[in-house]
């Protein structure tokens, strides 16, 4: 079994239409090639309420939860709040958070600004390295800011932590119609059922019309399933395979 | 109260990385600019049972309710048994999109092709026009395929019966740290209790670091949380507003 995987995107800015949300593709993709299968993304709101209710859901029911947006001093920024409650848990201010913050912001630091240094009781700090940019973890929830540039940065310190057995992919490239070939993919997942196959139809793609992936942590299932199809399908509709 | 909306991004093609979603953030733009309030997105698996129970809860939880993917005629295409389900319905035949089927396979048609004239019982197409790509709705669900360019040419269709009171937008771009204007946002609240207010941070801009962001639906109380902020503001650090 992969280890799984959700994502829960924070922030009224995204669910407004005013910013695209970059974050889930980038941690989507690098899960992926990490080994681990992200079975849910959810966009909501800056609402404690709904956040509680959502990191809890996720937490139960995967093995890791990444969290974005929601992290900062002003009154939008209830994520760390909201995921202590989902716990049980107290905020409190972590004293080496507390630490870089002054020393950033010097003397005239506000109460907003310290809200920055807090984290749920019985959170943790993950990844090594510089502690300007640490990651908080709580349980299996990992909790990122909004910003891309700093998810990047800060996923990329921590990531292969999470490294488990790769998937293999193999794509077939075909010039068809879906409905011509959805009978021998029915037959495919009958003798290979634990085979994530995908059937993609294309419009615009003057050299295929249809992408098929065949994937799964084992290359020779793989390799199998992909000789059964193969065996299956019109050589003529195969445009290449990768 | 504004009309709201969930989006359900159903397709293991982008939990798995290998396609970014296009329709969530095309979708909320387009309701948004309608008065439209998206609370929720939410990407899961081809899977009938999650298909189930999401469709269940974002029907029963907003006015609106918006799903993309998993319609055609592979072993992948489940959304239309799922919603049926979702609704305790049966799946029936459309005579209209058998008709438009049958025009465009012709004799050879396939039962695979055939099912994309199945909908939910009880289902209505939506739309005036063209009845080769109608949108089929159910209770307040309307049901899209993935392909991004026949989402847009769907939702134009019928985007106006969507339309609600307009959002009105206000943006104060700032030059100053997050931290330091906290409390003059909790006052604005404090005064505004309506008002949508949101605070972004940058750091890669070199004009302004912040953009502050006030909505409501009515214009005179945009205009006078924007004075009672502006007069709380430091002069200096506003860059513009729009």
């Amino acid at each position: 079994m992969a280890k799984t995987a959700g994502i829960l995107i924070i922030g009224n800015e995204v669910l407004s239409g005013k910013v695209t949300d970059q974050n889930s593709p980038y941690l989507v993709r690098e899960l992926r090639a990490l080994g681990v299968e992200v079975q849910r993304i959810t966009t909501i709101p800056d609402d404690v309420s709904v956040i509680v209710e959502e990191v809890r859901a996720l937490s139960a029911r995967y093995d890791l939860v990444f969290t974005t947006g929601g992290i900062g001093p002003t009154h939008d920024d209830v994520t760390i709040t909201a995921i202590a409650a989902a716990f049980g848990r107290l905020v409190v201010r972590h004293p080496a958070l507390e630490e870089v913050l002054r020393q950033h912001y010097g003397q005239g630091i506000t109460a907003a600004q310290l809200r920055m240094a807090e984290m749920p009781e019985g959170g943790r700090l993950v990844g090594e390295g510089d502690p300007s940019f640490p990651v908080v973890a709580l349980e299996n929830v990992y909790i990122f800011p909004g910003i891309p540039e700093v998810v990047r940065r800060k996923f990329e310190r921590i990531r292969d932590q999470f490294r488990d057995r790769p998937f293999i992919l193999r794509q077939v490239f075909l010039r068809c119609d879906e409905g011509q070939i959805a009978d021998d993919l029915y037959a495919v997942l009958g003798r290979f059922p634990d085979l994530q196959l995908g059937s993609y139809p294309f419009i615009d793609k003057p050299e295929y019309t249809v992408i098929l992936t065949l994937e799964s942590k084992s290359p020779d299932y793989v390799e199998q399933a992909l000789r059964f199809l193969l065996d299956r399908l019109s050589p003529d509709s195969v445009v290449r395979i990768e």
